[in-house]
């Protein structure tokens, strides 16, 4: 069965035209929504690669509510709203009200009626932002950018962006393998349920038993387990390399580093079994000599800078598709126009 | 005798024509300058209750100099001057050169140097903001974003724009009360100087005589003591409660939290006292089963989260107003006309 | 021999075209540079002598690189980044991905993918914006807001705008006394390095030889030592007085601070022995009382703050002009026009 179905949230990211207004989990929406997202960061890119600036929330607010400190991924939301000419206030919740016995909700309450739009929301329990988008404050738009073990979902909209863009081939016709720590991630999770969705057939997990997620069988269609590298990667399109978090694993799941490296590392005789013109991802940071070998990080295949480059053009699309999404569903702007 | 008399301030917040050009306590200010304010932030509230943006402050400096931390308050200031297009910068004043040896003059100095036009002060002291005002930087625009125990004008300003807006009567006409820390709260000491100003007629303080400020009958004409509550609210038209400012209070003037709710927090069967519409205030953070029951800090009375966003109307207008009459002061624009 | 020769560094920072595109040391750059610098920085200041904005950095981004924290110098580059309409993100740069065990260069590289057109860096080793610039980021324009005891260029710069701006003199025709801990001060270094450059031909340094760097006789042309201050001062234009930075002195090289300021503090008297139109100068913070008299760092003669001042406008001039250089060495803009 199909993991987006088993997990399905409310709709509560879509407005009654079935246009997005929360972007919190890739899980729920459809093949057509993801491609709006892809279509729109696209627009954000001109013909030299390179990002443009545009006025889509020119007196819109957008606020920085990361409980869990992220500087990266503050960062690049930061660098995307000012691209959209937003308001940016990165707000330090963790000193805010909350510590002088204020409720959580109180306090988000008051940002909201300080006139913010958009909140971009990093928690480290998973379902925080969904919380906030369905029972806090609904009509302020909520954008996930990373809730627990969860979703990261603006990181799985980078990486297809990045697949589309770098491998120009259909979802369909590709075989990606996504290598590594599977358990402690979110960007694996919400990786197989955008390229699921996308039409993906070929969605190959690549890492040891103690780092699959418990009941791995139910991520569903499309998706094979493999627990030798070699036989994973032959014949791909994609490789992506996930981080070793050695900050989420509690009890130590691998024997070491170098062990890792030597099972699941990928170096250069792997890459050779995958297609010629196989891409090579990693969400960063990379921890070199572990999950990727120095020479394919920085050699031809690597799209991993691209990645990022992609990263703010999603976040862009993400952020002025929330807030239309919301205008509309206060009856402020049409269905179907754009600020 | 009035206090604003008492206290009044030398009239460093106006230019030569009477206007506006620091903005560092309500005592000592006009009725007239008074709505001049509250008209102004009027100007930034559309049809639709919505803030709007403005370009008055583009091209200017404003820096944030939070020698105490208030990250609510910063944003609301930050959010204000991002709204009137100013440059906005966060001075992280505590960790700046004064840590090596340089005198608080000298910073604030350089500071102006580097062409700021507006500091937002906080400070922990009575009276900081007046002091750089007049002594320090009487060409940059200062504006008080509280000082100690002594004044939150801004605060102040938003009250009484709140009330105002919410029940479309004049001042003069209106019962208001404040219940609970009185002695601790600069809301208290401004909310009252500004609501004597504007011709309030029946102003009541609700508090134990523990938590009343001494000398309090100089608080002068137009107020009343209630030490009961059911009493103090009968008939009132406005009621602003107070947080119980625990980190404020240095000995228990209390002997519990449940204590003060039973005969000082606002419930169903108090409020039912006052007019029935009757409209209910709390500057936040609140204490939810304290100072305010829960079911009227979310209730149809409760105009808790208006006043949120009328505080950034409120502190437009004062950056706007304020920078309006230094450059009137400084030659740079006729007295009358706005930016 | 000229320090400039034997330091000088690859010519990184300049275009094929001779233009600047990064800006990490004085030395080896030319009269003309620096003149074009200056004259770049004049455009920003009005004819009241007010800091003007501009739209030249409009939609681009700069991220402020603090390795080594400094609330001042990050202020500048914040103010004049902001008055060039660029978008400006502050990167909490010691807690970011290095702290994962990433390494710089992946940082870095993942901050210019984020699509960084400028970089402020601030390190507290010699030679990192250098390293930069040369190895890691070369198409981003790095700009160096101090690195270690070697250099400070934009301090150096600021300080030749003042001494033009405020002696009206042409370099050549100045005599110049700095004064003080040569030894640890970057300014005086880069000061040196820029007057020399500049065509100046009376450079005075004036510090006990306790506070001489090693090797101080290659100073060079134009430079000489004096241990007396009264000797040093004689009739000069122009006195620069630095902070004695005890944070940086490891073992005392003074007996005291009040030992100093007898012998090399700047005082009435000795002010009397320049000219009488000399003016004096100081980087910030000060310690008044220590290296400078307090009636002489407010006096008619001090243009303390006006540094302040023209230091926001060198950076915008360093800012604009480096930008340009990158965007013609990627043959995005012909050489010779602005953006």
């Amino acid at each position: 069965m199909h993991l987006a179905k088993l997990h399905a949230p409310s709709q509560i990211q879509l407005n009654e035209h079935g246009n997005l207004k929360h972007f919190v989990t890739i899980e729920g929406l459809s093949k057509e929504t993801l491609n709006t997202i892809l279509d729109t960061a696209e627009t954000f890119i001109n013909d030299n690669n390179q990002l443009i600036t545009s006025p889509l929330l020119e007196g819109r607010t957008v606020m920085n509510l990361f409980f869990e400190n992220s500087t990266r991924t503050r960062t690049t939301f930061e660098a995307a709203a000012k691209r959209l000419s937003a308001n940016v206030l990165n707000i330090d919740i963790a000193r805010s009200s909350t510590a002088k016995g204020e409720t959580l909700r109180d306090t988000l309450w008051n940002l909201q009626a300080m006139a913010a739009d958009i909140f971009v929301v990093r928690h480290s329990s998973s379902g925080a932002a969904h919380f906030i988008a369905k029972d806090v404050c609904p009509n302020v738009a909520i954008i996930n950018a990373g809730d627990g073990q969860h979703a990261h979902p603006t990181q799985a909209m980078l990486d297809m962006l990045t697949i589309r863009r770098e491998t120009k081939k259909p979802f369909e016709a590709l075989s990606i393998a996504i290598i590594g720590d599977i358990k402690h991630s979110r960007v694996a999770r919400s990786d197989v349920a955008a390229l699921q969705t996308l039409g993906c057939k070929d969605i190959r997990v690549i890492a040891p038993n103690t780092l699959l997620p418990y009941g791995f069988s139910e991520y569903g269609e499309g998706v094979r387990l493999f627990n030798q590298m070699d036989e994973g990667v032959k014949d791909c399109d994609v490789i992506i390399t996930l981080r070793i978090q050695n900050e989420r694993i509690e009890s130590p799941a691998l024997a070491s580093q170098l062990e890792f490296h030597k099972m699941y590392g990928l170096n250069e005789a792997r890459l050779a079994l995958a297609k010629p013109d196989c891409i090579v991802m990693h969400p960063g940071p990379m921890n070199r000599g572990v999950e990727i070998t120095s020479s394919i990080a920085d050699g031809a295949q690597s799209v991993i800078l691209n990645q990022v480059t992609n990263g703010i053009a999603v976040r862009m699309a993400v952020l002025a598709l929330s807030m239309n999404g919301q205008l509309q569903a206060q009856g402020l702007l049409d269905a179907g126009s754009m600020v």
